[in-house]
């Protein structure tokens, strides 16, 4: 099912860092194109609007997690596979959600109509619904996994999914939207809506490479340092960014006098707790004797955003 | 966690009809309560929102086929709970969803204002995504169960949810809104919208039993039996029935000039259609040496509504 010989990575000295990223993100799109084909059924659009949101680009940057800490903790990447699909397929659902005009409201994504503007909202809904269901699918039918691996990683996922996760963090983010809120909320908010699914990436790479408690805490604290590294970029970028690169509408937070990290501690600050989240991420990496450049410059790569 | 001289189903000869499945319905509610607590969290409303959905009474009819099929195969039925509530939450989510007013857009729901009406559209929404991950997390959390048997229920219900099955299901019903459609058509969108679920649940009850290929296979076809036959008794209340039995206004399909069943064939053909897949659904039980009376008038009572 996955040629070993084509998809395995056999480690950073036979590639550079954009080759290995290339390598892993080509997977992870031949892979989702290959889970979701189109297909003449009369739910075509449906398929269509799920396509055309899951395989319009993005960065793939939870799946690359879900792989690189399966490949650091000594697993079969080939395996990890479905996993990294699942949680892309997951975001995805998450941004087709929070776009709708009773969410977000937001009508653009990645640089193009959103999905219920290209697809109508009733589509859009059910592209959501879809490929949220289709995440557990595809973890479920993991063939390269032993039942409990699969147990394992489709509940964590399924946590950060919930109303303890994803679910609860755009709930109060919605509640609080046009107050001033405080910065405790703030990272509440962060945390199980952008957090909870970063965790999720590199507890369930560990999982299916079947590491041990210390490395899984070592991967779990990494994650919730680039998890909240990452949401402050994002407010960053919103006040200071260009339209192509965010591919929204720039200072739309700002518009819906909506406080972010960047409004509440101001873009200097903020670059400054972005630079020692990285540093403590970084640090964290040290426990993983396969950590190669390959993760730090990866690491790297998510707060040179800010640039 | 489920005491089994409490919950434990010993048999027909021990209780009526209704006392099982007052008694099944009763293990379910319970349970549905104490796996969504009332929380003092930030997101307390999308709980809120959650509870007032999945715990508003309801047949729990797709739940007491899982129980039941659980027993008839030989199971332990403490040990299907979990499935039970899943199937259950994964119900409730597509009611909230296909009630929202970018699909069906109902206002009642249960006699009930729907869920939107009660809490919002954003809230409504994000209760949906939330039941649909709590009823995975639900299956992957299962303590009594193999982890062989959960992956294969969790695949099972994750195939009848999505794009193939629910999804698929309500996609095509609102692509062919307002215009008339062929017979074949309609029982597509039946067999994935409402059929599909009632599949998986038999399916999974069976999958909790380990139950061998035989009876697994005649389950289904039973299954296949009454989530048509239920549908079309929905399509006959629609013009016969009465508001406070249905819970919402009665004759709505027929004002958006939908193509059901009733209009297709007309009240007596599909009353006939009705009993016919009744009586085959019932010629199936008898492959189970541990099916009662119970299962029969259960049968049964899914048809009598009609009266």
């Amino acid at each position: 099912m996955y040629p070993a010989n084509k998809y395995y990575v056999k480690g950073f000295v036979m590639s550079s860092y954009s080759e290995r990223l290339n390598e892993y993100i080509s997977m992870v799109n031949n892979e989702l194109d290959r889970l979701l084909p189109e297909q003449r059924i009369p739910q075509q659009v449906v398929i269509d609007a799920m396509r055309y949101s899951l395989l319009s680009g993005g960065k793939r940057i939870r799946a690359v997690l879900v792989l690189e800490f399966c490949r650091m903790c000594g697993g079969d990447v080939a395996a990890a596979l479905p996993i990294a699909c699942a949680v892309e397929m997951l975001h995805c659902y998450s941004l087709i959600h929070d776009d709708l005009p009773c969410m977000d409201d937001d009508d653009l994504r990645r640089g193009r109509p959103s999905c219920h503007i290209a697809f109508g909202e009733a589509n859009a809904l059910l592209a959501g619904d879809g490929l949220l269901t289709l995440a557990f699918e595809t973890i479920l039918s993991s063939r390269n996994l032993a039942p409990e691996q699969i147990v394992k990683a489709a509940g964590v996922l399924s946590k950060a999914a919930g109303y303890q996760g994803m679910v609860g963090g755009q709930t109060v983010d919605l509640q609080n939207e046009g107050k001033p809120i405080s910065g405790e909320t703030l990272e509440y908010i962060h945390a199980l809506k952008t957090g909870a699914l970063i965790r999720a990436a590199v507890q369930m790479g560990c999982i299916t490479a079947k590491a041990d408690e210390g490395l899984c805490s070592g991967a779990d604290e990494y994650a919730e340092k680039i998890g909240l590294s990452f949401q402050i970029i994002d407010d960053i970028l919103d006040i200071v960014g260009f339209a192509q690169e965010m591919g929204k509408p720039v200072g739309s937070d700002r518009n819906n006098d909506k406080t972010t990290f960047a409004t509440l501690y101001g873009v200097d600050k903020a670059r400054q707790i972005v630079k020692t989240l990285n540093d403590e991420a970084k640090a964290l990496l040290k426990r993983f004797p396969k950590a190669n450049e390959f993760i730090y410059e990866f690491t790297d790569s998510l707060t040179s955003r800010t640039c």
